[in-house]
């Protein structure tokens, strides 16, 4: 197991942003299929196509979305904008077009971005059809006057939506969903980094070949509408799931924000916000709001999902959200691995957090006969110590583990390696209720798995 | 409706105030009956005549208390305290006297306020027979030692006490309460502030000729014996009340003082709370205690009424309460106005705080296609849209409207006005129990009626 | 009842303690013999003594330790280290040796604190049979090598382990716990404040010779197998104790430290608080932990009684603890005659804290006429009168005393004088359940029983 270190990880995972960031993915369309079959290659994924026109909910699959070329070329034949050059230049989703017309008719089509001159801004039109181009505002003030062609080579026709779901089974039908969408093109921390981490988290679980508790479903889906058509096909599995992740954003140097589900003290919430203040700096955790990502719905009042969204940076909060500065320099190796770190630690508190009994739940147990309690008396106690104190002291059936851990202020991963030692020695037994999780066998991030940075 | 604005509100309220300044008001007599005579010209009020003697609860109703004059003069025959010249100078319900007597015997019955050499105070002797002067503390010191003639030609004899009672009927036979004191003589926050603002909320309420949900009660009643008269008189529309205030020194620059009722929790609480926090300056909530106005009677444990109490200066904080310095110079018109427009817009909130149902509740439906959503998408999104979704949200038939407000930190009115937009677009509905209040039609601090200073 | 003061009182508990220093205890023997037999002077102990291996719950009650001496001495015949000194200078629980060894062979054995050099440890060895001596770290540093006569004159042998139990009847089988451990040799705070506290609140108790409605319970016992031994033998006794406090570094003059109950809001913890609040400067409230003192066994799952832990400085938190600095002169007489206040005041808070209902529950009754009001009204009102508003508005039979002093932030005591002043007046009775609890006649912290200091 002791293959891959910190550093390694980082890398590969950066690598692998690098891999998928030319391509111009949309909410539908050849990119995000391309990106699929990229993900494809590391871990079992059907990808799903869901025609054109298909009723979701309240919405109906687009119109499929291609793009070969984009440009404006001034008076002299040369390319002013060139989608070539970089795909955020054509307004995503754009109809083609391919006219002559002076600038003054072509400004309300452009989109720039005053307070930050040499970047180009991110613009979508799904759903109204439109055309437009994205430049630097610098760009865009040095255009004279004049007739222009413009050209967007893209065709809007019937096709499919494509998705790409992982599922890998384990002891309970219960499902863990990690969900990040694929939809956006040249863009690294918003989502790059949630995808190739998805994808390194559902590797490692492959790997482990582990007899899990739980069940895992990995999403790799176009924003809104793509979380929108898996659940309207997926009500079954989607009354299944127990604890989720939306990860995003995930891959910048900010410390992590974790945005709370609806429920606000769901199981996940209280992992995610354990985990975060052990492993991580000045974590924040934020209430949960209907505006985001595809936690907006999950989190929707029919589905009431205890889905969180995972960030670094929070999405709109930073200069380069949406832009052409969101590039492969924003995002860093340590912090993609960090990021992996803290979703499989995560994930570990989820597998392990069962409730206990004490059972010899009357006064404390001799622990110094079973080498379980230091033998000078008259100074202080270690950790590991007082962990097996907290055990003994909360184990009365109606407390997990992760309660324990809150309480106690210790990490999870001391409590359950005391729940483990104390349990060899017969003074701890599963709660009857979880008798049946008693032989997870795997920490997914386990040391030598998914080493610290 | 866009007949008054915030100065010519304010000044109103400041003119009204000064009408009824001069007026020796007491809990019984005719200061308080003449008082209510001023207010009857303006809002239809029943004025109730409670007979002397008469048992309230643990109380009795007292003699009715009248006063002409009162003097103390020196032996050259000067007034050296003159009740013609400011009614605070008589201990209010003093019984009558006439007589000669050295200063040294007068002593004890004199009040002055050392701290504040120029002011007279305010003191009261309602269920101890008693005779007594207020006077400034100069004025008492300037007193030479010898003999003087006092005088105080009232009467305490068998009559009435006097209230008056507004009542408003809407769709619902459940009832708001506003109650202010009107039992003070020359004092103009305490509590002529209290009273001008409820005739005025009465009178826009009579004017908005609306078909309101709630039926209304506005009670100006001579404070503590006036409050427990009512309860014991009206026990059945006691219990009717499901929300009230107590208005009492709303006039003064001051920032805004809730405190909250007995239950700490009630609608009511949370409904000034927001409010507050919304439309002024860092306001302040208090807890409840026991002491204080009529909230005091409304909160016994026997009623335990959802009634709390709205200031700005509280009683007993400012130098200037229960003095002579509580003069019309203390309250300001824009500050009346301003309090008038807080009342008005918590009985917005009370009135329109219904429970939705989200009509399409799996996921987010297509707020675009409706013209409920920007068009081009990547950037941030506006206050009005984000309501729509807390309101999509949240709206399952258990949470209120406020409940969305509080959690979302949106204004109440902005929640409103997009439960409107969402209703008109069949996207939400009110909650099967809350289906009688569909058509709650006015706004009271509708921004024509009562305008924001 | 004023034959005690402040001063007095703290140079009694200081010359008790004085008394019981030199005596080497041990969680056996007849070190903690001869200190129960002290007590047993002031109030009626029994003391009881459980053969060595009795089964206690999953423990074994040990072999009994004696020491007549111990030294360690130099080739010249010099005691360089001497038991007849310092009880502290031998392992506690030390089995016996006497034998010749160099330097080297001792030095595992020997216990020193470098960071304080002049200062000698206290170090146990309960269940692992080990020799050792405690000694400064100057001493240490000045031994030359070479060979020395190692010597402890200790027997370890079956016996019987010894503790002290007081029980005082009340009108109720519902007890109060007072525990203290006896079992440490010449150190002062730990335990000796607890000692003789105890001893001096329980013989106010018997002198008080009130019909109490509690019955109170004071253990005097051996640290953890003690707590344990009583448990093992008293199951029945246990399941009646409502309330309990282990005593523990209550002498030295640190702000007080109150550790809550596993429960965290039993009543104990709630009255404790409270009068750490209104009697002392910046007490700290402690969550609940399961390493400390005896509370460890009390708070076991399998009992969870509703003891917490009072203290002044924390154990293990100040730097004299388990050493020969925590001497005499580290316990004040003031401090341990406030500790023993506040024991006895919070005493006073449990057996009297009923619930009542206020027979005239509509509306303030007229306190005027009963001579419970202030007579001239327009000013502020005094904290007693504030007392009776409280109690009348939230004695509705559901709030406790104390949860009425808790909400009006005055002390218990002024709220249980208004309490007897309105039942005297016929307001206020007490709720049905508590009416055994009428004539509960003496205040264990009475200002002349225990002094403020």
């Amino acid at each position: 197991m002791d293959r891959v270190d910190s550093t390694a990880t980082g890398r590969e995972l950066h690598r692998f942003a690098a891999e998928l960031y030319p391509i111009c993915r949309s909410i539908t369309g050849d990119g995000i299929r391309q990106t699929l079959k990229i993900i494809q290659q590391r871990i079992p994924l059907e990808i799903v196509e869901v025609p054109s026109g298909t009723s979701v909910f309240d919405w109906t699959v687009p119109k499929e979305w291609n793009i070969r070329d984009g440009y404006i070329k001034d008076s002299s034949g040369r390319r002013v904008v060139d989608f070539l050059k970089c795909n955020l230049h054509v307004l995503n989703y754009s109809a083609p077009i391919h006219a002559k017309m002076p600038l003054s008719e072509i400004r309300p089509h452009l989109f720039s971005i005053p307070a930050h001159p040499d970047w180009i801004p991110y613009r979508t039109s799904y759903y109204k059809e439109d055309w437009g181009f994205c430049l630097s505002h610098n760009q865009l003030l040095a255009l004279p006057e004049g007739d222009y062609e413009v050209c967007i080579d893209s065709t809007l026709a019937d096709g499919s939506l494509s998705y790409g779901e992982c599922f890998l089974p384990g002891q309970s039908s219960d499902e863990i969903l990690i969900s990040c969408h694929a939809c956006h093109p040249s863009l690294a921390n918003d989502n790059l980094s949630g995808l190739t981490v998805a994808t390194a988290l559902a590797r490692i679980l492959v790997e482990c070949n582990a007899n899990f508790h739980y069940s895992y479903r990995f999403l790799f889906i176009p924003g809104t509408i793509g979380a929108i058509t898996w659940l309207a096909r997926n009500r079954d599995a989607a009354a299944r799931i127990r604890h989720g992740m939306v990860l995003t954003c995930i891959g910048d140097k900010a410390r992590f924000h974790y945005k709370k589900s609806r429920r606000g003290d769901a199981e996940i919430d209280r992992a995610a916000a354990h985990v975060l203040s052990h492993l991580t700096e000045a974590p924040e955790i934020l209430e949960f709001s209907p505006y985001g990502y595809d936690e907006r719905q999950y989190c929707s009042p029919g589905f009431d999902l205890a889905v969180g969204c995972l960030m670094r940076s929070v999405w709109g909060s930073f200069p380069e959200y949406h832009t052409s500065a969101d590039n492969l320099n924003f995002i860093e190796p340590k912090c993609l691995a960090e990021s992996l770190r803290v979703c499989a630690t995560i994930l570990d508190v989820l597998e392990n957090n069962g409730r206990y009994r004490n059972l010899s739940p009357f006064c404390e147990p001799q622990l110094g006969r079973r080498g379980l309690y230091r033998t000078t008396g008259g100074d202080s106690i270690a950790n590991e110590i007082n962990a097996r104190l907290w055990l003994l002291n909360l184990s009365d059936g109606e407390n997990s583990l992760l309660d324990i851990a809150e309480r106690s202020r210790l990490p999870f991963e001391t409590i359950l390696e005391a729940a483990d030692l104390l349990r060899e020695n017969s003074l701890l037994e599963l709660a009857p209720e979880a008798k049946g999780r008693e032989e997870v066998p795997a920490k997914v991030a386990h040391k030598n798995v998914v080493p610290s940075s």
